[in-house]
């Protein structure tokens, strides 16, 4: 990741952090467009109303779930109020898991502290415990590794406990929760090898609090499925330090499960290229969230963004060279059926997408753009890029290689540039798969930059192609 | 302000927005130390704790208030626990101004709503109506330019509402904010001067909300002081529709008053320089805040930042070749008694301070520092600073050049570099002056990340020299 592919003045960086007013020089036509784009952002961006309707009056929005029905239905019609050149449904068969009841999860009997219920969350996908629930001895761990090592004489019959946290030195958060996160999608199956009944997941989130995170696992084929849960990362600190005490057993009680295959959508909006239509430049989120809160940063702030990205456009009345399409896809959080079904379309159709660009990483202040792409194709698109930066730069955004985002990478064969979005991660993690990922998370103006950010970008591959 | 002072290579910028470990290159002794300042911050930082206690069990310091009192007591025996070479509290007499009654701000039988209480705070250090309070008619206004030209026949007897909203298509809030702060500050005296009996301002923010924010505004010399207040945004576009419609009069009460002078202290702790304790490297934040509201942002989190680069710097045994103070100053908000005291009793002492870093901009993710000073030596003292850019950027740090902080500005006649923390200002001015400026509004990482940054740059400054 830390190649150099290129040396340009740092003149204006030096700016970005005080560019009184982002004043374009005469005669520069992109850097007043641009500037027009952030105006338009600022004054009559409709990113936060819509995003406020869709956490407040709709809510958390799991795949199958009525919520993302009516998410589907309410993003439908606010495209349809843009004038676009064509908005419309692409049907995608979507897994339709449900929590069930209230999750009991309670340390039984503790000579340390008595019995004291958890702050839990079963894991997306996870099977229930059934109605009795179960009750077992716990063992801690650090790492799927150290289940390998304790093996089946340790594992067999009781609860696995990873409570290994992310690391808060990591200045990027998204790099803290890819260093843990193989706990809870694969720390399930990992301890049910060695025959393990249950699993509880020290909460992905850099931050001691009372609130626990959800999240998919994925289930190993062939290994027995095993009910797994999150705790929130106050209550894992409490655990651990009973158990360096003396043997703590744990009752779980959850009814989630996995019901049947569901017809959903993704939702598509495009304005037609006037000169290279068969060229795409996508923009797009994940309409589904989890169900506990609301989904706000993940992903409503990614959907209101693309939507915004249309909405600006029209308003400010530019005529795309090519093809920009807003795609909010379905089921990115537990199963990326909507991604795989786009693209397979896509696929079929010989569609190609010059660039992707998807909005997943929350609604704060961008700090610039991750991409990544087919190899064949990567480092000259990437250039072609970067030559843009003195004009996003001033407004505070930069270009790193990198992954980009879950739904558009189904696309990477098709040999465009694949973007993520990358605003400040510092507070993510605080509300990621939470009951507080709601519309008091967000701040309006960083939400609407958000949108002015991906609007430039886009307005440039437009322009330029890549 | 777009002078290009020196070219760079841009790579480490691209790194800045993902960067993964931030680890150093071998052999780089300052990047090491840098790193393990952050590890420090992000992992043993103190500044958060000591923030909750400021804001929950103290609350709002206005300068001659007792939790300004108590603010100073808590911060010295924090600085005490720290084993320092030295703490001490440096006696400055403040102004002292008292709020009183809750303020009654009311649009009074109008044709269009009737009556309606409007969300009101009285400016700080303005005189109250009296207990009778004042009804008059209203004339909005945009600027103090607009009132000149109306002239005593369209001002005289009327209160005066100033309604120029802060411009969001600023980037950069602060710049927003001093477009438009004008009005509070000056333009109760200026509308006094054409004989208007009161004053209304438009809250000093770029959202729309029910929220007054508060601040000071300043008395011209030998024009009658009257009373002034601020409202919410909301009521004000309220107020402003009226005023489209028809004659509209308003009732005023507030029953605030400026009392006696009163002793304070600026807080103070030194460690003393091993090699030349007589140049001094400040880092500072303002005790003080508005009554309102329990000052987090601002600016506790100045004061915690700054405390925490002192138990940074004792945590890690790092001994300082200069001098590190680090200053709280009392009476930044409504008279700046402490930073004047503080730099008059400096230049007695024939005391040479190096660099002054203040943090008075929030606890948000950190972007960077701006810097001013005398221009006999700004130059090469600002070159030399931007020379660790390198080491710095990882860390999502610039340096620009431009203002510093209030309370350290009057240290400018020594010569040394005065250095603003800059963190991301997006939604400062959501809780700028306002009862919602406390602990909910600041967020643990990003706070933290503000300690380490200052620490790393005074860190350098400290090894080089200036």
């Amino acid at each position: 990741m830390r190649k150099i592919y290129f040396l340009i003045p740092l003149c204006l960086f030096i700016f970005q952090i005080e560019s009184s007013t982002q004043e374009p020089v005469k005669g520069d036509e992109d850097a007043f467009f641009i500037k027009k784009i952030y105006n338009t952002a600022l004054t009559q961006g409709q990113c936060y109303p819509w995003l406020t309707h869709m956490t407040t009056k709709i809510g958390g929005r799991l795949a199958g779930s009525p919520q993302a029905a009516a998410a589907v239905e309410y993003t439908k019609q606010m495209l349809d109020t843009l004038n676009l050149d064509s908005v419309w449904l692409q049907p995608v068969m979507v897994p339709h898991w449900v929590r069930g009841e209230k999750e009991q999860v309670r340390i039984v009997n503790s000579g340390v502290i008595g019995s004291m219920d958890l702050n839990a969350l079963a894991l997306g996908n996870s099977i229930g415990t059934g109605n009795e629930g179960i009750t077992a001895e716990v063992i801690e761990v650090k790492s799927l590794d150290e289940v390998e090592k304790l093996g089946e004489a340790k594992i067999k019959g009781k609860i696995v406990f990873y409570n290994r946290p992310m690391d808060p030195t990591q200045l990027r958060t998204f790099n803290a929760y890819g260093g843990a996160v193989d706990q809870r999608g694969s720390g399930p199956s990992k301890a049910a090898e060695y025959g393990a009944v249950g699993v509880v997941v020290r909460s992905m989130t850099t931050r001691l609090d009372d609130i626990p995170h959800t999240g998919a696992l994925g289930y190993k084929k062939g290994i027995k499925k095993i009910p797994a849960v999150a705790i929130s990362t106050n209550d894992a600190e409490v655990l651990s330090r009973v158990l360096k005490k003396e043997k703590t057993h744990i009752y779980m009680r959850t009814t989630c499960e996995m019901l049947a295959d569901k017809l959903s959508y993704n939702v598509i909006g495009e304005i037609r290229g006037s000169e290279k239509p068969d060229e795409i430049i996508l923009v797009g989120g994940h309409l589904d969230s989890w169900d506990v809160g609301s989904g706000a940063h993940d992903d409503g702030a990614g959907c209101v963004h693309s939507m915004d990205v249309m909405q600006i456009l029209k308003r400010i009345d530019y005529k795309p060279k090519r093809t920009i399409r807003c795609v909010l896809f379905m089921n990115e959080e537990n199963g990326l059926a909507g991604g795989k079904a786009y693209a397979k379309a896509s696929n079929e159709k010989g569609e190609y997408h010059l660039a992707a660009i998807e909005s997943d990483a929350g609604g704060f202040t961008p700090r610039g753009f991750s991409s990544t792409a087919h190899p064949d194709v990567f480092k000259p698109k990437f250039k072609k890029m970067t030559e843009w930066l003195p004009l996003l730069e001033p407004y505070g955004l930069g270009f790193t290689t990198g992954g980009s985002g879950a739904d558009i990478t189904p696309l990477k064969s098709q040999k465009g540039l694949l973007i993520g979005f990358r605003p400040d991660s510092q507070r993510y993690f605080d509300y990621h798969h939470t009951r507080i990922d709601t519309i008091d998370a967000v701040n309006k103006r960083e939400l609407e930059l958000g949108a002015a950010s991906i609007t430039s970008l886009l307005y440039l591959i437009d322009k330029y192609g890549l």
